[in-house]
């Protein structure tokens, strides 16, 4: 294959009924996406059809009409609903050809676990006619790498774990001697503390689609991540539009932005906590242990936490911190009174150094005119001050406790 | 439209630069196919493609040119990278039209948000001429539904939570109209406490891929999910085979089936406690409120959980659950005796019906050749009797604390 000089481009065929009627979500997919994008080769366009080899031919001649590497997968086990490589051999107009040397291969997998070569496996030591077989470690489904009209087509098993093994071992190494002219930096930010169009607003011009660097925006529970895809004729220029970019979304941006690529607020508050030597405890009410669950998702997190209370009933909050009971009465469990004295009974009781204390109505029951499902109160008292703030929280139970949980490390990541 | 024949066929366009390049796994794909198959309409192609006008007017194509349904997601929003309404208006050749009621409608949600509608968001009330606006209860984008060629199309946001509210309240009862010929019903058994490979020899033949109803087996997170297809000419007859089935499983697998559909333990729990008018406290080390927030997840949860405490240190466990220091040393925190301990003091100090107390080493730091990270004791005090036991769980740090959490809601189970 000669080395080509327009960047290369790739799309994937993902093969199997079961994907199609949802009874399986793909992941190999977005592994193949990212995987190839870390190389510089684009995913311009995915398909994924049912078991059959007309879909197949189909699917294939369009993905080669968009890219110049497709790699599919799915449909090489044994039973008869597995018919890729037979849509392969069909596509490039050849012929199934037995190779010994993977029946062999096959035979002795089977003979490892003490088990006969059941009939139906000799499928699977056929490729088509020209085509060459990747090996597989794992199972007994070799892929196949097959070069027509100076396009590449790899076929790999739907199993993930299998897929990726030989991703990784095969066809990422013939991959990487394609890796276009062109080369992709991308750098995450992740933001926090307000909307997606807000945010658009604060870019403005910079999310133009036609700009390079790219800027991408997406949005999940609150967490918007901006993506910044430079693209360059070396990887050096490309580090450097990237970097220059990041600086000027730091600058308009500010402290919105928490961290970057896959960090959570529970990590940038945490890794803080640990440099600062501080320790924390927590007092939640409609929260529930969010906020507990998410701090100590991260592994080490007890270096920082020690305590956590979930006072969900009135008789929790006074027998356990002590919240006076008048208090509640006058003002209601869910109000700034009472989120104020959790977090500041949490932080005495259990003589940390920061305490956060989270009261609110998670619903979809117990809203009222004065105060609707999504009211939260969330107070975070840090020794030299106690910060409460009201927050109205949307969409479902789940949606407004986990954005309480997530808004309390926010607030206390700009605290620290 | 008119009632056509011949059985109805889908297409799913899912359209996002985010789905290419693996930043996301799409998952609305996987759930349009199970819901439209549950309707006997089978999805036969699914297109990928990035935030493209052209690539969105080529997939259409492509879409209707395999099926009579198509429904694209994702691209609705307000930021100049969302393009589907225009890559939709393209295809149908007509030009985008402002409706005033929806520019209304965002003006609206922004005002209840205390918030001003930014301007970009306004491209969001403009809907291709001919067709209809889907709404939408959670976000801002409306979806939007077109008919063209006798061919139904469906847009809607990528959000996954916006796009199933929208699907099931909006789409959905359009689509059953078409319903094909060929009655489907689907029953889910869900299991937990052993793995798939011990419920698959369980079954036996039940599951063999020509069997009609056909029987899926699914796996997350430890839940194993049985998945009853029964086809019939009529929906009366579908049913009877699914509930002999149904029968058959509960037969064979007893109290391994916990729940139905799409019940958690903790919703099954939850029922069980409210039914019995008891009430329950935890005590988490490890798990670090995960067993709390599983429980404080399911709506009313006030009736029966109201302490919950997070003893991450020695300390706390001794200055909140009064654990003798002495019984920590002589068997450290993580044994036998401290689990029991836990939920015994969490019991008596909430003066709850049950109290569960886990401990253990969740990882990936802190274990030893005796106590192994994935080390857990769980420990359900039921007032008539305490019974604690001893699990090695596996993978990762998330995975040992959610099946440490599910595993004591598992054993309460049994217990009620």
């Amino acid at each position: 294959m000669k080395k080509a000089s327009p960047p290369r481009r790739a799309s994937i065929v993902s093969i199997g009924n079961e994907l199609l009627s949802g009874q399986t979500v793909s992941t190999n997919a977005a592994y193949l996406g990212e995987r190839l994008f870390a190389i510089s080769i684009p995913i311009v366009s995915s398909y994924t059809i049912g078991d059959e080899i007309d879909s197949t031919v189909r699917a294939l001649k369009l993905a080669s009409s968009d890219a110049d590497i497709i790699i599919a997968t799915g449909g090489l086990g044994p039973t008869d609903d597995d018919l890729t490589r037979q849509g392969l051999a069909k596509f490039l107009g050849v012929e199934l050809q037995l190779h010994n040397e993977l029946l062999d291969k096959i035979q002795n997998m089977f003979a490892r676990r003490e088990r006969p070569m059941p009939e139906r496996n000799k499928i699977q030591a056929y490729i088509p006619a020209g085509a060459k077989a990747i090996d597989n470690k794992l199972g007994t489904a070799p892929g196949i790498m097959a070069e027509s009209n100076g396009k590449l087509f790899f076929v790999l098993p739907g199993v993930p774990s299998e897929m990726k093994q030989m991703f990784e071992e095969s066809v990422l190494p013939e991959l990487q001697r394609f890796a276009g002219s062109q080369a992709i930096i991308i750098r995450k930010l992740k933001c926090f503390g307000t909307g997606e169009s807000n945010i658009a607003e604060m870019l403005g011009d910079l999310m133009q689609r036609n700009r390079n660097p790219l800027i991408n925006c997406t949005v999940e529970h609150g967490v918007i991540t901006l993506c910044i895809v430079a693209a360059a004729k070396d990887k050096n220029q490309a580090e450097k539009m990237a970097e220059k970019d990041e600086k000027l979304l730091r600058n308009i941006l500010g402290d919105l932005i928490y961290g970057v690529d896959e960090q959570t607020l529970a990590e940038v508050v945490g890794e803080k906590l640990a440099r600062q030597n501080k320790k924390i405890a927590t007092a939640e009410s409609c929260t529930g242990g969010t906020l507990a669950k998410l701090l100590t998702d991260i592994p080490g997190a007890s270096r920082y936490f020690t305590y956590g209370w979930i006072t969900y009933s009135n008789d929790a909050k006074i027998s356990q911190l002590d919240i006076p009971r008048d208090l509640i009465n006058k003002y209601g469990a869910v109000s700034e009174q009472v989120a104020q004295a959790m977090a500041q009974q949490a932080r005495k009781k259990a003589d940390t150094d920061i305490a956060i204390g989270i009261t609110g109505i998670a619903g979809p029951d117990g809203g009222s005119e004065q105060k609707p499902v999504g009211l939260v109160y969330i107070s975070v008292d840090t020794g030299s001050g106690c910060e409460t703030r009201r927050f109205i929280f949307h969409h479902n139970r789940d949606s407004i406790r986990l954005r309480a949980a997530q808004t309390a490390l926010n607030m206390l990541r700009l605290r620290l």
